[in-house]
């Protein structure tokens, strides 16, 4: 931690200063410079994130010099996290450390038609993990709100059947332990990112979480997220980039953050997808942007595929057809080889 | 809701089009200019938001012509809604519709002491709701996490001495009915403005909400998240501006949009306070910006106040000393006898 | 200057850092934590902004203790500086530490009758400085791009008729002599905040320069700019603050940022103003947004006045009627007379 | 052009505002809803546009229904538009509908040994334009400004050399005419890109114009800034993706928004390429952020080369050393290849 002080900070001040430094068992390192006095601390920062430095007299500025986040990060735990989702022994399905995961359905689980018409389709086309939503977040009280268990029911049929993991929407800390029994894999939406009391139900489990990033949140907000999981002793958390806010939502919906995911491999070692469907909305943009989010080193793509878009109960317009997705699947396969067999000559050459 | 078709749609997509918004018992208005085809709908829009128009094929983009909040809307609720905190006669406070109510207190309960010196200074300095939080929901798992139902039985004590409502943070669920039983208002905190299970549990009580402004939420989705609320039956909704993202976090933390205050008081009948504190997170900056929030149109004004800041366990560095507060009180005080005797002048002009 | 070095940087990087840094003549101060090496770096910080020390390696981060702004920084001088536009003796109006100046007028010099008509009209209702632009830097080449010279004169001649100093836009350096033959104060426009080559041209007058906020301009960024001007010699810098881009324009337009304004106070001893005409761009926000501003410390209010709105060439629908500009003007006038007041009795009180 | 009217519209209001449409030679096509009322207005919208239709009395909304740019559009010019930059036969680089333009060189142009020793270094990398800077635009006045006329010079003989195309911005509307003499191609930066008097002497020009998009800049605002260059007669447009203003610039510094690039493919048929050098301005995030642009869909990428970064002059710490460059040229040329050979595969499947 560093310490910026006011250019006209007291000898009382700089003392004062000092003192509570040294009152934590931290040692302060004091250097005057011609214009600025600075204080740097040594020991262990997070006893004193606990200080309200900047409210002592005469502090400019506060220069954390470490990561917040301990757990998720890559100086922590320099080798990459891989995630396993799927108990059974023939469906389960790798995340990170190389493996790319394709995640694919509908937004919704409308009922068991629908679900085994799609289910079907995105396993054809090269799915591996079904998704599917049976709480639905939805920004209107008055909008369809899911099946809640009716459709963990059918998600978990359906996967069974097809030999897909399923991955779903826990929205509810009371929902945990229910959501948990059928599910292979806990989503946490881009609404609930900071429900940190969600956060630390799921952190309870085992169960492998799915992380979206919130609309404002900054890469370290993601990972400190993540931090509440995994502080809780659940090791299996696969970050997932959608989109933020941006100023542009006619033209693009979100701001969709590829840089985001290049700068996550290098801060953290959990693996971290791209959901190109919520960052867009928009079907002509959703490939594009799916090879672009593999190409920026995501270890996964979650995409929303639905065969009758105009009938969907939740988010029609942004779903690919079954064809469209299998195309792209093929493209996202293709991207994926190349970049391990040119990453692979690199290391090659570079031993 | 008016339809703007591609320009290259055919006659048989047109028909689609007219065909599933008659299915819906609705009338569609067909308008075909010289680069542009426009289905104008006339009807009742909810049925209408329903359906994934977006996906219906030539469809080029979909406009509402209603704001989507219905019971929050001043359209329908012409006059501003007045809220009342405290159900204690001697102790009841209001805010909207020219009621402006001053919430100080610290940013969490640490103890009875602190409570009890706090509350009084902020009674005298003239604060007439005290705050206190008692869950805190920190960015980091290893924050003070704030101490629970004690420190709801510490404010609602300190309160009842000092005849002040109280209004403290909900973020569990499972813990609205405790929460509820302690405190006059529950406040709904900026990262759970669309924890819509959280939303939906306030909603069923009759207790006044204190519902901020999520960092990235328009103002629609700000009105969206209260209809979840009121929908339920609560209708004690006080909306709450306290800064959005932006990109200037170093010098102003959050970006406090005034503006989205002064848009409020067009759009909704609902009352809407500042919380200067958390916007900016500056002891120098608070100040101008709660007169500023005041000037634009607020009903109340929301400040964090301790009197040891650098002793606080959350938030110090943002807290003003009680005589800083005292001082703005007069101010804010001031200022809106200003306001109302201005607009009472215009309005005796205008009969 | 303050560097933060890798985790596991070696001691040959360090020493290379070392080397760098003195070479330059400055003094290094190395100062190994538990977890990272840190240096400082004594004297003159500008030569090491020259450096690219982000580039040297080993080197995580680089963080400057001084403003890079020198000459408008507030530190370098306290006092608030005072801004004097007009220059004959019987309208010189001051902008600044203390002085709040009001400026109004049409978004565009449309012709002789219009600016004689609002000109008139704003002066009756308290304006003091007139605003007309003849160079309209329009988003679309099919827009009405301004009378140029001939709109400069008929400003120049209504501005003298009614005792009023003028103030327009810039936009080509190579129309800079001209426009300083006419206008009392030339405007730079958010668009060109970082046209260099322009802020160098007025820079070289001695003319007042009302420098806008670009949309995408942190407060750091407006005082380099304005370093600019100040670096060529011209001291006679006025900021404006109209709102940034958001993410809700549909609502609120720009964002308009008045904690900005409070923070330049801090920050710079030059006046800063506020448009909220630009700002919110609806005249049912501009009244409140302008209050708002005063109160958050403006130093002046630039508000868009036409007295035929549909007819406007450009901007009508933002546009206050003169009616309201003349209430707007007494609130603004009551409310500047209220704060004078309480921090005198402030500065009263502290002594 | 569509009209929603206000819900307490006065009938002499909707005549009002029919007959100002008529009184333009349009037609007004009325349809009154439930809750609201709407005018469909049919005919040039070019004309409706210079009409402040916002300042009629009773309009809620105006919602234009066709773009605004017209040159720029797709609509207008389906065929994607091929640029081609250098005027010899033998180094003429072409930029769109199909053909990937790799750009690369120093920020600045330093001097001839420098521009020589990154010339060769690129063209043997595999770089097909040079870039270098003569007029730097800095955000500080004290940084170092650019060789002006003697670095044009520079530029010219080394891309002569290695016939290679040369590309190099142009800040000032009097430069424009020296600065086409020695280029190839000029460069608009993101700062400029609504400096409309700069963008109208590039248009009358038929010189290549690479128009970087700026940070706060929607995608309609940038293909209106490239209109103005069409609209002056020059159709030689290259638009540019360089990152916009974000809120997590510690780690991304700016926003890198390749759906923009996703979108402007749709809407225009100018090519657009992608600058991750300066959206990421971090070496470690630029080869995938510049594969993830081709992914995309951009038609080219202008990376920052220096073989010296830490004695750069300008932005060393965000360049790519020469053999990090030429790797990522082959994954490039790579990725590529890959997306011709699929949408050919794609092209011939749906014949």
């Amino acid at each position: 931690m560093i310490l910026i002080l006011k250019s006209n900070v007291t000898d009382e001040q700089v003392q004062h200063v000092l003192d509570r430094v040294e009152s934590l068992g931290l040692k302060a390192h004091l250097s005057r410079g011609t214009y600025r006095t600075i204080v740097g601390i040594i020991g262990d920062e997070e006893k004193l994130r606990a200080l309200p430095l900047h409210a002592l007299p005469g502090v400019l500025d506060v220069i954390p010099v470490l990561p917040p986040y301990k757990l998720a990060s890559r100086e922590a735990h320099p080798r990459s996290s891989v995630v396993e989702v799927g108990s059974a022994e023939d469906c389960r399905v790798k995340c990170g450390g190389g493996h790319l995961a394709l995640i694919a359905g509908p937004c919704a689980v409308e009922g068991w038609d629908q679900m085994q018409r799609i289910g079907r389709a995105v396993k054809q086309a090269g799915a591996e993990i079904l998704r599917g939503g049976a709480f639905k977040p939805r920004t209107s009280p008055y909008s369809f709100q899911g099946l809640g268990e009716d459709g963990l029911k059918i998600l978990r049929d359906v996967g069974g059947e097809h030999q897909m993991p399923v991955v779903t929407e826990v929205t509810d800390p009371r929902c945990v332990e229910m959501v948990d029994k059928y599910a292979d894999m806990m989503q946490i939406g881009a609404r609930n990112m900071q429900n940190f009391v969600l956060l630390t139900e799921v952190g309870k489990t085992d169960k492998p979480v799915l992380l979206k990033r919130g609309m404002s949140a900054t890469v370290a907000d993601l990972l400190m997220s993540a931090e509440y999981v995994l502080s809780q002793g659940n090791p299996n958390v696969v970050l997932c980039e959608r989109g933020v806010r941006g100023f542009d939502a006619k033209v693009t919906r979100n701001l969709y953050d590829v840089a985001a995911v290049a700068a996550v491999k290098q801060l953290s070692h959990l693996p971290i997808i791209v959901d190109p469907s919520h960052a867009t909305g928009q079907p002509a943009l959703i490939p594009p942007c799916a090879l672009a989010g593999v190409a920026a080193g995501a270890d996964g793509v979650h995409i929303e595929v639905h065969d009758r878009p105009e009938e969907a109960k939740s988010d029609g317009a942004q779903a690919l057809l079954p064809d469209q997705y299998a195309k792209l699947v093929i493209q996202i396969r293709q991207l994926a080889t190349l970049l391990t067999d040119s990453n692979a000559v690199d290391e090659g050459a570079t031993q």
